[in-house]
């Protein structure tokens, strides 16, 4: 192997309505289908815990590896992230969670993953 | 606020001996030791999906966000990431990693989060 082992996408979505980043259903589904639309491989079902503030953290294992998600509605804030080493275009993902949530602005960093990875080391 | 809401800290460490990446007590354990080591609050135990190769998935969830780990034992490789919003600070988290797991070399990240929030955003 040479070359990155995967990419992961750190999302921060800004300006989001607070009812949805309280949306359990809403956000469970956006993990599915952000999975399905990168091509990735789900292994269960998404893991969302509430916290009493209505915020809420979501976790998706891919066989790929992973999303996850947190809300901070009373921010209107969603920090997103997923890791893949999977062969579709993970910045698909992110499309599902703007087309449910509709961000008023967003940051989005990219960082290769085993980039050192080279045949000397496996 | 101003300022971040938390920082994700992106970690890969190569060299690490094959056994110690299929290691499930190992890894459970980092997890615990490096949220404590931060003076983060885990939701749970660690869960750890075991893949066929003997790579794992490992996660927990904190009440301050996540760690997360994916081993691939083939290639040495282990990348971590911990999103935290907490008090403490997270590159003691990996301190517990390298100290369990002697990677020959590591390449880590820290991205912040939420960091474009600012009074009128809340």
């Amino acid at each position: 192997m040479d070359g990155p082992l995967g990419q992961h996408i750190i999302a921060d979505l800004y300006g989001v309505d607070e009812e949805h980043l309280k949306g359990v259903p809403l956000l469970s589904g956006c993990l599915l289908n952000a999975a399905n639309r990168c091509l990735l491989t789900p292994i269960g079902q998404p893991v969302v815990h509430v916290f009493p503030g209505g915020g809420l953290t979501g976790f998706l294992l891919l066989s790929e590896s992973h999303i996850s998600l947190h809300t901070y509605p009373e921010h209107h804030f969603i920090g997103i992230d997923l890791f893949s080493c999977g062969k579709g275009d993970p910045m698909k993902a992110i499309d599902v969670f703007r087309s449910a949530l509709s961000p008023d602005r967003e940051s989005i960093s990219v960082v290769a993953r085993g980039n050192e990875l080279n045949p000397e080391s496996v």
